[in-house]
């Protein structure tokens, strides 16, 4: 029973993006960076690997730290999953103009006294790769753990920003309405807490859910969306949704909708489900035709999918860090990217206009102070108009208008909350913008 | 506990290349090719998909035919799976010159009197896409079915050749002895069928092994090796080996080795166990690094593995129908590539030679008069010099030197043998290869 538990707690890591960090994340610094490197640990090598190095399920602790530090390259080793195809075309150039100066750049985190340099940010962060853009050159770019340029990292929930993007889309050519109800889309969720929210209400999450992600709870509503969404099959006493699809439509209203904004991942299989139903096409279908044959991604995507195929839109996308930069680079351009138009520039301007701060202020993101959340996109409302896209354990596409800047980052921290890494990687951002912006 | 020793034989005919074809998969013309079509089935379509056109676990049929014909596209979305990376660089640039002419080319396919023309052959042997090369240049490319140029197909027992490649080369550059006893790699073998047998002999299959194929024994060695190799979690119940290097040290021998030719899958296992203990590297990575990277492969390449991350060496590969082009011309080209030398010319030398036509005669091939088998690869002995990668259903990489020509073939035939499609194929290629010698 442990085991089931703790394997659903491990998946559901993939996908939440709450503040709560539980026993089985909350590892801090118990190795740090160097020791914990998958190279180091010697993760599933020789031919077999020894007992104790194999990462694998049934094992409950293949996304736990420090495991998840080789798992996060490795995630469709884990399940089934479906390809984010680039098509055969080359890939877009990318020009590199390396600062050195940046390593030295200093600090002070959040909520200390001392500084820190950029450099010392990279191990405390336990980042695995992260790549500045300035005005599209690549002034920075790193590789540690089990990533390089040729590799993939799991972006946990930075995929619901693709999903939000392609949302937008939608809206501004006239395909999706988000004014209008969900169960115009999808009238299988008439019933659910979803039967009286409007699409712009799941897309910046103003939904009012119950849904625990309390991981203490062994009753907790995160277990069922885990296990619904479990692509293997289903043990034989098993009575719960079969999928995400059948999970939503269980999905139960706690108030009123639209009042304040509340983290539920739910809302993100939602959006997901609208957009494939508002355009016969499911998101990844667009990510393929949208941005990554059109931007010219050097690499494929991965996606974990549920037992009928549906990606995972909460969390289940790996991707190259230099792709993700390229997604960025266009976000940052205004939908342009080498001279063409991707996306709309509308969709840009409504996820870096941001969301109601006043709705984010009582959702108690201590690190993002004035922040919002808009279509899937967490915005600063910063000097410099900085939105992001955030996943757990320190995935981000962090965008910063006024200083031209991007920043792509994949990381393992060894807890999944960004609260905690906050602190010495946003003021680091800053203090790079800063930079920048004076050279 | 039908469904379950059904998913074990779906699971199998991945691997096996047997020429029994039992009932579960003998269903020959139940539905035509264009009435198999997947897009004319409409498999794993709509948000959901309707019960009755999913394709999943633990749905027992998932690799029965018509399913086949969208699975053989899909495979990764059924199981874990590793890449086989391309790298980053540029695909090799391939030149089109399609020859209308070989559309209605005529053949006698074996055993019939009345002719049937190239074109017909597709639809008669289910076939997903076919591409010919003749001194370099591509002549004729054609895609139906689940396939395209962008998509990747299973290649079943066609993954058997680049291993026995892989195998070669290492012995081209003496880190592999083939002459040597198995055991002076893989000590772990000795109390096995493998524990007598040397290196070329598993390479060449000509091991004596107790190894029953028989699909309709629900006793047979080949459900326990499939239960083996799945990598999802085993049943509490579970008494057998949990992946194929524990199944591999419990196969017992039959009689003496050397002596005839007999194919049973485990072999290839062994010899990937074999490569990867010689050189510290998996063939899957050898793959990245010999074959994807330097031919400049389109795509990257997908792998099936078992619960360790051992790729399934018997047949776990799915890839481009171009990049098996790409192979085959630089097998043709004796190693090299694009003016590039790729492998040892000793590689194509020992293959194309082929094996003891003598030690092949009482195996019963009878679509392979003559014939033989080296290293993985089939041999025609041919007055063209032919050999092949052949995996079950249809899968070809056909390589005919005299007439400078390459034939790569993914397909779905109802039934797994490939005595049942050799006879619309083989004639075939030899009336192309005629053809093309007198152009």
């Amino acid at each position: 029973m442990m085991t089931t538990l703790s394997s659903h707690l491990a998946r559901l890591a993939l996908l939440g993006g709450t503040l709560i960090a539980t026993s089985a994340f909350a590892q801090p610094h118990a190795l740090d960076a160097a020791a914990s490197d998958p190279r180091t640990m010697g993760w599933m090598t020789g031919f077999p690997t020894a007992a104790d190095r194999v990462i694998a399920p049934p094992a409950s602790d293949y996304l736990s730290f420090p495991k998840l530090r080789w798992t996060f390259c490795h995630l469709r080793e884990m399940q089934a999953s479906r390809r984010v195809s680039r098509g055969l075309g080359p890939s877009s150039a990318m020009t590199s103009a390396p600062d050195s100066a940046i390593e030295s750049l200093s600090f002070t985190p959040i909520g200390k006294d001392s500084d820190m340099t950029w450099r010392e940010s990279l191990d405390a962060n336990y980042t695995d790769g992260i790549l500045i853009m300035h005005k599209g050159v690549i002034v920075y770019e790193y590789y540690s753990g089990c990533l390089n340029q040729a590799g993939r990292h799991g972006a946990m929930s930075v995929t619901k920003s693709f999903v939000g993007t392609v949302a937008e889309i939608l809206i501004a050519e006239g395909t999706l309405d988000d004014s209008a109800p969900v169960t115009q889309y999808v009238p299988e969720l008439a019933n659910s807490a979803f039967g009286s929210a409007t699409v712009r209400e799941v897309m910046d999450m103003t939904t009012s859910l119950v849904f625990n992600e309390d991981y203490a709870d062994p009753k907790a509503d995160i277990w069922a969306y885990a296990a619904a969404g479990d692509p293997t099959p289903k043990p034989a006493d098993y009575k719960g949704a079969r999928n995400f699809y059948e999970y939503l439509q269980g999905v139960r209203k706690a108030n009123e909708h639209g009042e304040v904004f509340r983290y539920k991942s739910v809302n993100t299989d939602v959006v997901a489900w609208v957009i494939a139903r508002a355009s016969g096409k499911d998101f990844l279908q667009h990510l393929e035709e949208r941005l990554w044959q059109p931007l010219g991604m050097a690499q494929e995507a991965d996606m974990m999918v549920d037992s009928l195929g549906t990606p995972l839109a909460a969390g289940g996308l790996s991707l190259g860090l230099r792709d993700a930069a390229r997604f960025g680079q266009m976000m940052l351009q205004g939908g342009m990217y080498d001279g063409k138009r991707i996306i709309p520039e509308a969709v840009v301007t409504s996820i870096a206009g941001g969301g109601d701060p006043e709705k984010f202020a009582s959702a108690g993101y201590s690190t993002l102070p004035g922040g919002s959340y808009r279509s899937q996109w967490w915005a600063l409302h910063n000097e410099n108009g900085a939105y992001s896209a955030r996943g757990i354990h320190g995935q981000a596409i962090y965008i910063d208008p006024k200083a031209e800047m991007v920043i792509a980052r994949f990381a393992t921290y060894p807890i999944s909350a960004n609260a905690y890494i906050d602190p010495t990687s946003l003021p680091a951002y800053q203090a790079v913008a800063d930079y920048l912006m004076g050279k």
